[in-house]
């Protein structure tokens, strides 16, 4: 049976690479990965004092991540760190205390940058989170994917042919260790 | 003349424990520096797509962060990280690209939060936002304040009378590192 | 039958809370870990130009961690960060580039430290280079103990009840993830 | 009058890219910097036991720390993070604590890796290091040579106009950060 993996793209802009490299993805994904991607650019910013009567939206996300058995994170790199964006996103499914709904999903960071840089500072400064949130987070390979807006074609199609096959060893290496560590 | 400071409190709810920490500073700081909580409660997600007609919230915050001498950044803990919410101002007003607000001002990182880590994490994340910020940064004295919940009574106030005195140092401090580095 | 895991203690000094804390573990390692101190003081400084005709202490070492099922690091914080002596046999057994002993062993990583900031930059730092490294590592519960130096008897013998708690915890998540995770 | 600039290789093997860019950076400094290298390969491992009667090795490289009036750091990245060698220097001279020899100076830190990611990694874990050594350190220009073995020409000479250019305004920016911050 396919497990349900929730991919979630932390830049909000329509023509985003994070995007198309998700889109990507799913189209290369085998079938024992069945990914989805679960928007965030609706979500209102975190408020504790909410916690107790929390808005809808943010509660339709939460069960949406809830419902995953794992979770990847496309991330670009603002200002050598994670988006706010996307940080608001993670720490509002994260809430309350104990009720997280990230926990124990076997998870993996992928970093989409246009320098040459790939993204590293977004990408380790979320797998620090991953920690906290107590996500099993894949290793290797590492994916930090540069100089991306040479990688694909007009229409949004990945075709750098280095590209597709470091993420092809992804996935591969991604539903092995979904398949291990899956709750 | 006085140094207007820009305080940045990256939590949303009334009873934030840096905000607090914030008003203290406010009251503690030696004349040569006048601080000023920037709200960031009211910005939208950051979304590149909106920066050729940016949101009205978003340009009076840039306008603030723009008015200032120098920044305070208070933060919390979320999820060993920045939250979300301090992030995103953070991108907001660092776009577009070449038009931050933030360059070349000084600044100082506090973290506030109630276990003993002290916020250890987003400290330090944040630090790295800076470098690109291009931001000079006070290194001594590192502001870590945990277990916060034991230091302020029941009106809000620090009491705790090691803290006062760390904060007393940071300001002094900060002060000469303002004048030094002030563009 | 029991993992062999071998366990590095970052700090050399004789009277060493990690040390001492490295003891505390081994004692109360469950039936199915064989916990072992793999020492790191009489190696080299790592140089790339002796990678052809390697020094014996370093040959010595990598035998020892390639044959481990798994590795514990044991952490002070130097300077905010891992000390280099531990960095380095890091990078001794890591070489040369594809002959890396570490890899795919689970690991995890514990700080101990005087201050109440448990060696949080150390043990993050060292979780960046674990990717690298492609060794699995344990999220939860991440293990920061502070204040060490109350924590033991004049003998060396953890006495904190907390702290045992905690270790015990550690050690039966740790166990569980070495049987999902080894090799 | 010129300041005196320690700068520190943190690779130790003959042919090292980093000891090449500090060669250039050299040659091509302004008058009001005098560079030189402090070399770092013959000191012990840091073994706090030893402060009390540190050996000889580590007491000159102290010194001529203490000596300089900034400092600039050359990094390659070993395993996502500060080379073991460099990160042994930094603690040894940071000891015993309150006698540290880098506080207060300015400094830089300028990674150099073969791979595209320019050392990241090794770049911002430093600077996390130079916070708590209390090191006044340029935030931009920002410097990570990637590629870096298609830079030079076959004699060791800096070649890429490229990054001959990003090191002149480094240079310049560095000048005027000492003049600024040095105590």
């Amino acid at each position: 049976m396919a497990r349900y993996v929730a991919v979630v793209v932390g830049s909000l802009r329509k023509g985003s690479f994070n995007r198309m490299t998700a889109q990507a993805l799913m189209e290369m994904a085998p079938e024992s990965l069945k990914l989805e991607i679960v928007e965030i650019g609706n979500l209102p910013l975190y408020n504790q004092d909410h916690e107790a009567d929390p808005p809808s939206e943010s509660v339709a996300f939460k069960q949406r991540i809830a419902a995953a058995d794992a979770v990847i994170f496309m991330t670009p790199e603002y200002n050598r760190s994670v988006p706010g964006v996307l940080k608001n996103a993670i720490d509002i499914a994260s809430r309350p205390y104990g009720q997280s709904a990230w926990a124990k999903k076997p998870a993996a960071v992928i970093s989409v940058s246009p320098g040459s840089l790939g993204g590293f500072g977004a990408n380790h400064h979320l797998r620090q989170s991953l920690v906290f949130l107590d996500m099993p987070t894949l290793q290797q390979p590492e994916v930090y994917i540069g100089t991306c807006a040479t990688l694909f074609d007009e229409h949004g199609k990945l075709v750098s042919e280095g590209t597709r096959k470091l993420l092809t060893n992804f996935l591969g290496a991604f539903a092995n260790w979904v398949e291990r560590n899956a709750a």
